[in-house]
């Protein structure tokens, strides 16, 4: 049980005004208490109240697992024999939530809550900003993780070179990735490979698709050590490149460079994302740039800080995230050179160490 | 685009005076437009509206994968640079859905749905149940891929009995469970395996147990074929079985064997529950049974009829579903024996052939 972060979520939630917060299974509940159950369609979740106490509800099927990890605090169960609403209905009864204000993380499911609103009249509020405020200055140790994470999609990517041919399927290559991460020690492995046209699309999942000769080849991908994440993209061609794809890869290589120059303690973040996207629209592809510069990376892949123009606040030290310029030509190609940054006591650090050099292969 | 699904869901919207359902990327989005983009944090879905029209709402980013699939129909986008509940807020009053009553389906997001609702009046209810009204009774097709399904976990198991040992890890025998499910032509193939005390939890998500001599193991794994999922759980007794052991694995037999020859055409489900709940409570384990007997299964691993107690209806020609009757003894050990029955043209079919004998490995 974090202690530290608890406290200053319930510090957190009294701003917002709410009575509790609730954290079904996730990275955000594992990042708490250190584990995460299965979630089904059985509505579960640890609510912490803004006076600080805390309890699980679940159902039955769950509670010898966590009663493993919540030595000290109660779990309140229901069974398949009840109606969950019902269930619920008495449980946050007892405990006095009934018709309160309560903040909701970023998995609890919209069909239960809906049943639980009407049932126990109680307004559900967005409370993943501030469990990602919660964790978004990162301790040295976490740091430390990232940057180990980081580097095994360096070597992962050193190895792929050596490994992708024109003739393979996406997802030869995909699951080469996959396998690689966990040799090197990586856990939770994802990867996005998206070869010719297909990587056009930022958040492409097909993959069988023969790569060619004269392909433009995406790698998008991370994995988890000490629960922290790592996401790096680079561009592979294939057999050669056309004059077209070198102009468009050099405009996204200087926006990602030119973005990560702008990182230091302090920077305010909508001017990181300007000289990012200036850069790009001045070359001409403005429109074709349609995603934030950026988010924030830790327990989870995606979280604060997100770097774009309406996030006004200033990088601080302890801070994490990626620079990802992209330009995506529909139906053509889409290109991205994404980095991991943070703001650490050395300075602004760039944890992924691949080049941004043109690579054909 | 299913036409007649999607008749039938406007028809059970109007019924629940729903003025619309959301389908957020799921097997729920699938099963209706035969894709489902990656979800990530940025809100999206598929809004059917009960005049039977249809609009796909999301971030730039996924308009390319989607404009390849709803060639007819409208893409309604934001972008990065916007935020989300103000973006929205224009689309949804663009379709005259602001302050309106829209059901959502299993995977709409609670915290995006809390922003939007605060910010466009919209009551959010639980679509979910209406979502697998539509889906209950299966094709003719359906059941053939169920059965294919349903067959692949029958080889696995086969396959497992000649591997497993005493001394390999949990995650060893789960990862052998993983890759035959491929072999054998599964995709999306899942393994839950729980050694010794571990089968006590019935949703078990740890793997780096050593399975010992005198262990009991839970075996519950599934894939899908055609979209169809599978779902089976059988127990394996390691170098022996105790008497107690024993003992408790025939009431599990019976009750399961019990319930199934319960399932008929027009079968009262609470009766069912009955015949297998009775069998285990007049064993004297009945405080060990606590979930419901089973579950329906197709598209989604867990779907609609529940067979349980509180779901006063008849079996009808169609519909699949698991009988797995449990005794969890806490800290002790678990056993379930579970098959798929599918209600059919040729009567109640059991899918899963697995023998329910005792086996010791």
């Amino acid at each position: 049980m974090r202690k530290v972060a608890i406290d200053k979520l319930v510090s957190l939630m009294k701003d917002e005004g709410m009575d509790a917060v609730l954290v079904s299974p996730s990275e955000e509940l594992k990042f708490l208490i250190g584990f995460s159950p299965m979630m089904c369609e059985r509505f579960q979740g640890l609510f912490i109240k803004n006076d600080g106490s805390l309890f699980y509800l679940c159902n039955s099927i769950y509670t010898g697992e966590l009663e493993l990890v919540l030595t000290d605090h109660r779990i309140l169960t229901w069974y398949d024999g009840e109606f969950m609403d019902e269930a619920v209905h008495r449980l946050l009864g007892e405990e006095g939530l009934l018709g309160k204000k309560i903040g909701v993380n970023s998995t609890a499911p919209g069909f239960s809550l809906a049943d639980i609103a009407k049932k126990s009249g109680i307004t559900f509020v967005n409370a993943r900003p501030i469990l990602e405020e919660m964790r978004i200055i990162k301790t040295a140790k976490e740091l430390e993780s990232l940057r180990v994470s980081a580097s095994i999609t360096d070597k992962v990517f050193s190895d792929v070179l050596k490994f992708i041919k024109p003739g393979m399927k996406e997802f030869d290559v995909k699951n080469f990735l996959l396998n690689e991460m966990i040799k090197h020690g990586g856990t939770k492995p994802w990867a996005l490979l998206a070869s010719g046209p297909n990587s056009s699309y930022p958040h492409y999942q097909g993959s069988e698709r023969e790569i060619e000769k004269q392909d433009v080849v995406l790698f998008d991908f991370g994995c988890t050590y000490n629960d922290m994440c790592s996401d790096m993209s680079r561009m592979v061609f294939v057999g050669g490149v056309t004059d077209e794809q070198r102009k468009v890869y050099e405009i996204c290589r200087k926006s990602t460079e030119a973005g990560e120059a702008a990182c230091f303690e302090s920077a305010f973040i909508p001017d990181i994302d300007k000289v990012s996207r200036d850069l790009i629209a001045d070359a001409g592809y403005g429109e074709f740039f349609t995603t934030r510069l950026g988010h924030g990376i830790g327990f989870m892949g995606h979280e604060a800080p997100d770097i774009k123009v309406s996030n006004p606040r200033k990088l601080e030290k302890g801070m994490a995230f990626t620079i990802e310029p992209g330009i995506n030509l529909p139906g053509k190609f889409g290109m991205r050179v994404e980095d991991v940054v943070a703001i650490t006591e050395n300075g602004t650090e760039i944890l992924n160490k691949s080049t941004h050099d043109l690579i054909i292969v």
